[in-house]
């Protein structure tokens, strides 16, 4: 395939923030670095984790953007928190009628996602009532991939904030 | 988890389609799967795969989502063309300087994607060379996931018609 333009948006001087809470699949959170690092999104990887994140571990799993991304690891959501204070938190789950379309995202936002299998806890969810969002679905299946997720609701926020704006792009 | 609304928009009579061409990875075309059953999108599979895709096969990779999508086979790209005649195509490529939110997305269209490693070849997109457009990125990484460009392109397009819209939501 030839050369082509690459189409690119600046990096945001304050990016969004993607927390993943106990993530339990290895090649989702792989999927996920590499979204963040494709948008300059600081990665944050909060409590148990279903695997191993040491180089070797990551090298056997085939995460080839993982030494790209901005990784901040924290041992429990409490720790999560108290590492980052005062940002706005998103929690992405299927649990509120309030659509991810009405969220009001702002540039150093948290958007903050649960297990695969269960998604947030309650526990954080009962915390924080207000910051709860969804995306919806229209099929017979009423979740997405946790990547998927990500990816969709991220690119929405950057596409809220003008982030993408075309008269901001730029090719090479 | 107690259960909770679940975010649910109507399906469109008018689904927007999605076409691999050429998908290497079978957990990619998985996961775009589970998106497509998750929005009542049709997937065509088009020209030679990098795997399977028989009933044991799909069983053994656990792609959980593939019975419930309106999957449809094409020898090629040629066979899927004369298959779906008249639909709009987007063409989601690296090599143009058009951003996908600059896309005028109508149902029934179909979001039209490459191989993992080369993406669409040269010949589709010469031939339609004003149907292509690209998701821009923001950092080290030029490119994303496939799964993750179908679903953030996918969201958008249901996302620019208000099939996403507040109005219609539903719970249950």
């Amino acid at each position: 395939m030839p050369a082509g333009p690459k189409l690119r948006a600046p990096r945001l001087d304050t990016p969004f923030h993607i927390a993943l809470v106990e993530p339990e699949i290895p090649p989702n959170t792989g999927a996920v670095a590499r979204t963040c690092a494709a948008t300059g999104s600081p990665l944050h990887l909060v409590g148990e984790l279903g695997f191993r994140i040491d180089e070797q571990s990551v090298r056997r799993a085939g995460l080839d953007y993982w030494h790209l991304v901005d990784l901040r690891r924290h041992e429990s959501f409490e720790a999560f928190l108290e590492a980052e204070p005062g940002r706005r938190l998103h929690l992405f789950t299927a649990n509120t009628d309030r659509s991810y379309l009405d969220a009001d995202f702002q540039p150093g936002d948290v958007l903050v996602f649960g297990r695969e299998s269960v998604g947030l806890p309650q526990s954080i969810l009962e915390r924080f009532p207000d910051r709860a969002v969804a995306i919806p679905t229209l099929g017979e299946v009423r979740s997405l991939n946790l990547s998927n997720a990500v990816a969709i609701a991220l690119y929405e926020a950057l596409r809220q904030v003008d982030a993408l704006a075309t008269e901001k792009l730029s090719m090479g």
